[in-house]
């Protein structure tokens, strides 16, 4: 009798693929009440196997503790019992949030009576891949669920385990409200050609959602035939204009820098108008040496700061256009608008870009003329996200001008199809 | 003394690309009167150097005929002084429509005092590669510029001189209105590397658009790093409920088979209910054998048209998925609505279908569970275009779901970025 072949990495990832299209043609018509149902069974059955989920959790954080991962890695890695309430938590919030699947965006009739409408529909099956923690297993399950679209999950392999065990409660949910196991899966492998495998298969998934470095988005991006959409890193810059006011600049500048310095919408690069640099650069660059930043200064600016007695160094040329995800901050001081302005186009990430001033030109022209996801006026960068933007949850944030540009929510993962409505209209 | 070495294909894809990107920046910011007035100019220019491009177009002409293109190619690729007038028309259309780029699609605050609004602003650079058709030249240039994008044209090789002396008349236009002339580029070779060379620089090209048969679109799609929307075929169905009126089944059908053939929003299968089939499929199907169109019938649907003398013939199993543009239509009798919503999941291409049906239940489920660009109830599949839908003038009809989805106008050539106003406010 002849053995059968093992299955390749190849082939599995195409039956999973392949089971994930399957289950998002049903997710596609199922109500809203049936998905908010396996939502908030899914959330119950986090609590309920709380053990397991932290014993497959305390496997994985040995292992990468062995692996000599450093503390704040191994903090977004552990999950305990409060953040598991977290999590289940999230999972109830986006129960409430509104269905974006079957919104009608927009509706006109035609001279020859056809009524048009435009129509949120799921996008179909969505691949993310991301980092090793586990909370963006549940998050992203349960956006793509509640929108309609399967799931397939692929996190950093050192969360595998403790992702795997959220996706079996999460399918313990499905099951519960009669939506298929297949809605959302996490690939069970740490093999990496597993992800470039499923990349290929642009006739079974729709979107691909790299979250990551840049190593990680390059990869996707050269490999994938499936659309793209990445989260890349945030080179975010806080331009303080000549008229800018000392207090909002401090405030803004330090908020920025020091309120989370390891998130993407944390400012990484200080640009200050000529005109104004004796003025602002002293009470901002002492502000933030004084929260613990390092100052990594052009010549200009490391004039003015040693002046003044401030600590800072010179930067080094890679330091701008760099996310230093730290306590550090590059400096730099520009001739006027137009400087600041050809620095961010130079150096920026498409993130998120801010203005501190008081003078009405210089904001419209910068709100104008910045591209980046957000263009901030006198305001924190860190509000480029999807609650305080007050799109409720998000998947993660879009630096892809294509398709979602900004924080990625529920309407952001649909798509909207035309319908048309006639009485027998023909085209003469 | 060393001969400096000629640029290589790359190198000189990627001047082109960085002169495009600068050239995209400037056009983000060029007010709408100055693209208007590089449309018209550029209209007039087309007229102006009828005879150069004439000329041009005869050269492309004399070769396609010697490598033994058809007819109907030929006549694709053709220029005459009425076609030109229609060129120049068209841009002045362009002209006339609203300039999408700074129009306000949302705008809220929050409970902090935070205004947001979303803003639409152009892609930047787009390359689109497309068929050996010098209109599609002059219309992707007008339509990326009134969007305050950067255009590389890749049109197919045969057409490559006539597209060449088009873009020279539209570059006559931008210089007159003071707009870079790297706004709108022609690849100057028909060598496929460069085509290939364009779609690695994910750093300085924004989105991708390849329109064409399925072999140019999977070679996109592969060597891709640049975002896609594909342009890719019709596979569109009609589906004849069994409530189905036989004088708007036989209009239906008829206009999407026979108006037009050779277009991506052409009928190529016909699906009937088995209860009507032999009510609905010899009137149908008489009329479209009538009307020149070759009927390839499954079993059931041959056995009703053969039994009423219609001339029909059996279809081969890759006749059902396949993109005839001809007169030529698959016909299969379906058990019921479920059996017409499988067979298009399976089949179709996420294009256009239609359903003509009496029945509101028949009518809504086909609306929500078909997934195309365009679902049309009770009218013909040659709606689905941009002018027919009210959209004005188009690129193409997209036929990925990600960013646009369906025919893609002005407002489809635009990102939309995040705009914040505060006072001061900083995250706590």
């Amino acid at each position: 009798m002849k053995k059968r072949e093992p299955a390749s990495i190849a082939e599995r990832m195409r039956a999973l693929a392949v089971a994930a299209k399957e289950a998002a043609r049903e997710l596609s018509r199922a109500p809203t009440a049936r998905k908010n149902a396996a939502l908030l069974a899914a959330a119950d059955a986090v609590i309920r196997r709380s053990r397991g989920i932290l014993a497959a959790n305390k496997h994985d954080l040995a292992a990468a503790k062995k692996a000599g991962q450093n503390a704040a890695y191994l903090d977004r890695l552990a999950l305990d019992p409060k953040r598991l309430e977290g999590i289940a938590g999230a999972l109830r919030e986006v129960a409430r949030l509104p269905d974006p699947v079957g919104e009608v965006t927009a509706s006109w009739s035609r001279p020859n009576g056809l009524a048009i409408r435009k129509v949120r529909i799921p996008l179909g099956v969505v691949l993310m891949v991301y980092e090793a923690r586990p909370n963006v297993t549940t998050d992203a399950a349960g956006l793509c669920l509640k929108s309609g679209n399967a799931a397939i999950l692929r996190p950093g392999s050192d969360a595998l385990h403790s992702s795997l065990a959220l996706a079996d409660a999460f399918a313990d949910g499905l099951a519960r409200a009669g939506l298929p196991r297949a809605a959302v899966q996490v690939v069970p492998t740490p093999d990496r050609e597993a992800t470039f495998a499923l990349l290929a298969l642009d006739d079974l998934i729709d979107l691909a959602i790299p979250r990551g470095g840049p190593s990680l988005i390059r990869a996707v991006a050269e490999r994938s035939r499936v659309p793209v959409v990445k989260h890349y890193q945030g080179v975010c810059h806080l331009f303080l204009d000549q008229s800018a006011p000392v207090e909002k600049a401090v405030a803004i500048a330090l908020n920025g820098k020091v309120q989370r310095p390891g998130v993407c919408n944390a400012l990484e690069c200080l640009l200050v108008h000529r005109g104004a640099a004796a003025k602002l650069l002293p009470a901002v660059g002492g502000a933030l040496a004084k929260a613990g930043v390092e100052l990594r200064c052009d010549p200009a600016s490391l004039a003015v700061l040693t002046r003044a007695g401030v600590k800072a160094k010179a930067a080094a040329p890679d330091d701008f256009g760099r996310e230093f995800l730290d306590l550090v901050l590059a400096v730099r001081v520009v001739p006027n608008l137009d400087g600041a302005l050809d620095h961010i186009a130079r150096y920026g990430s498409l993130h998120t870009e801010a203005i501190v001033t008081r003078d009405l030109d210089s904001a419209r022209r910068f709100e104008r003329e910045v591209t980046a996801s957000a263009v901030v006026v006198n305001a924190s960068t860190r509000f480029n996200d999807g609650g305080e933007l007050g799109l409720g949850a998000e998947i993660g944030i879009s630096t892809t001008k294509l398709h979602a540009f900004g924080p990625m929510g529920l309407q952001e993962l649909t798509a909207q199809k035309y319908v048309v409505q006639g009485e027998g209209q023909v085209r003469i």
